[in-house]
């Protein structure tokens, strides 16, 4: 008895949820925990519905823009993994932190101090790397040891005006073999260590998520952001103006559903069950 | 001209501190920046007057006690190497973090997972390490891997009820190499990356000082801390009651005198100033 009358609440809120999508015309959609789930060596694992569920969004008529915080390679390595696991994906239709930030570095003539994983040391290529004059640092995995951090501290605070940019403020995320630490951590610890304030590129900031919707031609209130991160994804697209829904894979945690500050418009268990309702009221 | 006004000005305040002295019973020493410069793999070089100061404090039947936040080393280990440069201390003349953090485990039967440097590790010989209950970090330096926090951050993470000791909270120290990341930094890190609340045992922690006066025997107002670091020596010791100056050695840089927060009660050339100027006010 109790069941049914939780499974209809839960009916009941869906259909609710789903009134509210009238005008959408662009989904944004995470890719690590929506797409696909694991990471590490491997590669990773595709979530069950979500290659179809892409699918699905791109003959609808939808605009779609993936918006990934992924800086542990290249934009295009990352593409071609998503690819041999299956995805309908292209580069050009990803917005990543490092080439966002590659544009910042341009416009204000920064010189990068690179704090990054190897893989993703090709997306700076192009940029004078030559005496710094700020800090950048991604997710670095195994080169976040004491001597690199260390450099990057010594950048750092010898600047007159230190600038340091973070590419997330992540606090750790899942791979195959536990729990990681990210680099808003490390982000924390340069903070503390030269009592500066990072500029990050990426979720949760506006500046990221308006340069998607500028890429897909739509306005904050016509888009929808699907992720699996309470603050990151839904608490990041909310400020900027847009609808958000959180999946119930990847990292998402039941009492993300109770977060004290972020209330999703949504919850659903999976892309594939979003997109259903999504593409279902689009038709109606 | 006004050099002479400056010189007058710096003598009448010199006067106005020494006049402050009355009731002083006991004095706390930093030691890195205070008693000697450098560190590293060499051992460091004394200040110049340092030993003499020290000696002249044991004679002047003034109570003394040292007060470090080193962590790099055992307490024998780093007082043996205090001896060897030439100063008369005595391994229970100081207080440390280690074997304070080593009581406070005991009390609380706390089982760590220690972050530290390896010299460090004897200091936690007769503690239960099974099965940690919380994480004790240290200033590890190289042991700081991307490794080692990423293991600090799940036992951490994976506590009903996280609890994190930091031995200090310090951002960087000086070398004879460059500077340092201190323990502070990671500290900050692992606070944010599990959403926790560190207890610092270590200068500026109240409770530190409070354990160093226990040991003098003199109550704060009769204390006068001496040391390089204008907030964890001087703030910390006024925050406790006592009178504190800083010394012009080691980590301190003239804008210290300006520090928003934090003011001496006076600030000194180096520690034989100091110590000349209360030995003097003692004999009046």
């Amino acid at each position: 008895m109790f069941q049914l009358q939780a499974a209809g609440r839960a009916v009941r809120a869906m259909a609710e949820w789903a009134k509210q999508l009238a005008g959408i015309k662009g989904v944004v959609l995470d890719i690590s925990g929506v797409l696909y789930d694991g990471g590490g060596e491997g590669g990773g694992v595709p979530i069950p519905g979500s290659i179809e569920a892409v699918e699905k969004i791109k003959v609808s008529g939808l605009k779609l823009r993936f918006c990934t915080n992924e800086t542990q390679a290249t934009r295009g390595k990352f593409v071609a993994k998503l690819q041999r696991l299956g995805f309908n994906i292209l580069v050009n239709e990803v917005t990543a932190p490092a080439p966002a930030a590659c544009r910042i570095l341009k416009e204000r003539n920064l010189r990068p101090h690179l704090l990054i994983h190897d893989d993703l040391v090709p997306e700076f290529d192009q940029l004078d790397k030559a005496n710094p004059n700020c800090v950048v640092i991604g997710d670095a995995a195994d080169n976040f040891s004491y001597k690199n951090l260390n450099e990057a501290f010594r950048f750092l605070i010898g600047l007159e005006n230190p600038i340091l940019i973070s590419l997330g403020r992540g606090r750790y995320y899942k791979e195959t073999d536990g729990l990681k630490l990210d680099v808003g951590v490390y982000m924390k610890a340069l903070e503390y260590a030269c009592d500066v304030q990072a500029e990050v590129v990426g979720k949760p900031a506006k500046m990221f998520f308006q340069s998607a919707l500028a890429e897909m031609e739509v306005e904050p209130q016509q888009a929808i952001m699907i992720g699996d991160d309470i603050v990151n994804d839904v608490g990041g697209a909310q400020q900027c103006g847009m609808r958000a829904l959180q999946v119930r894979t990847g990292k998402y945690r039941p009492c993300d559903e109770q977060h004290p500050e972020v209330k999703a418009d949504g919850y659903v268990n999976n892309l594939a069950e979003a997109v259903d309702i999504i593409v279902k009221q689009l038709h109606k």
